[in-house]
């Protein structure tokens, strides 16, 4: 399969949330239109995501909604569980692995690390935290899928570095840095502040 | 100023980061070809994205780096200081106020609300958690720029109508919902389960 835009996979996704919301309703189909209403774009829009993956539904009838969903979660590999470490005991750490919607949708926190002395071998919720410096050891054995950095800015990089020369090929990076990391490497950086920059720049041009 | 896209936005909030390195470390000027390297774009692109404000630097010379911040934080509002809310006082709400990059960026978290009666009343970092009954009240005798919504899916849609009601016309939506708002209301989705379906569709692509 080619490889489809970022922008494109995070519509599937909402997609596939207001699919789920729609069969909870109990509606066996579900048009382009009742989709895009859901989702603030257009129809054409939504009928333009979907076909990336070949033709779904039939015109007039709307899209089978079990049907599109199965397809949905098979096309954003939601058909297994992933293997979730987490680097930094903080407060987002913290908030990460207490967060039940990644279970529901097939991520395992199996470890969550961290440098300070204070942190390690406290429990929490079911995690006890593991010395950082056992990270090369711990993936050598227990292979993850994806790492969540959630360190200080300084010390992401150096984390990232490790974290794939052990393997991982997923980094979720919320540390305000850019990370450096080989081509085959998928990293999404979560940064709060620059989000809220958007938006003070939108106030600004309210204004 | 005409309107400029998100994404340029947010290269320019990285670009005004890069230059704050810069400047820690003592340089005078920095070239559009530093700034790429760093935040992993090109020389092209950073040059198109500084030139949406005029034109900066000189050719060969590089931008003065003190005057590029300077002008990259009047363009981001980061000039003032903005009146933050957050409502739904749970793990991430808190993670939020305890954050210190916020209030160093000019954002300073002035209250708290939840509708749990166990959480209010109770303080979390020197803010004491409000019962989300006052919040009109409140916003009406202290106008806020900012709310940040951490609430549960089906609460958060209630929360973001009564604050734009109530004059706020930036929204941070933490719950996995997509909001409706009048056109005049900047909203920004953080929604950490849409990342990490980013991560398993390109761990599928990869494999």
């Amino acid at each position: 399969m080619r490889k489809i835009a970022d922008s494109t996979v995070r519509r599937l996704s909402l997609y596939l949330r207001f699919l789920e919301e729609f069969e909870a309703h109990g509606d066996a189909t579900a048009s382009s239109a009742a989709l895009a209403a859901r989702g603030g774009t257009t129809s054409a829009q939504v009928r333009k995501d979907l076909s990336f993956f070949g033709s779904f539904g039939k015109r007039g009838l709307g899209y089978p909604v079990p049907d599109l969903i199965a397809r949905l979660r098979a096309i954003l590999g939601l058909n297994r569980r992933y293997r979730v470490i987490v680097v930094g005991a903080g407060k987002i750490g913290s908030a990460l692995v207490q967060y039940h919607g990644f279970q529901e949708r097939g991520y395992d926190f199996a470890a969550l690390y961290d440098i300070d002395p204070k942190k390690v071998g406290k429990e929490w919720t079911g995690l006890v935290v593991r010395d950082v410096a056992h990270l090369e050891r711990d993936l050598h054995r227990h292979p993850a899928d994806i790492a969540a950095i959630v360190t200080p800015a300084e010390a992401a990089q150096g984390v990232a570095d490790r974290v794939v020369k052990s393997g991982v090929s997923a980094i979720l990076n919320f540390a305000p840095v850019q990370l450096v990391v080989p081509d085959a490497v998928a990293v999404k950086t979560v940064n709060l502040v620059l989000e809220l920059e958007t938006l003070s720049y939108a106030l600004g041009t309210h204004a």
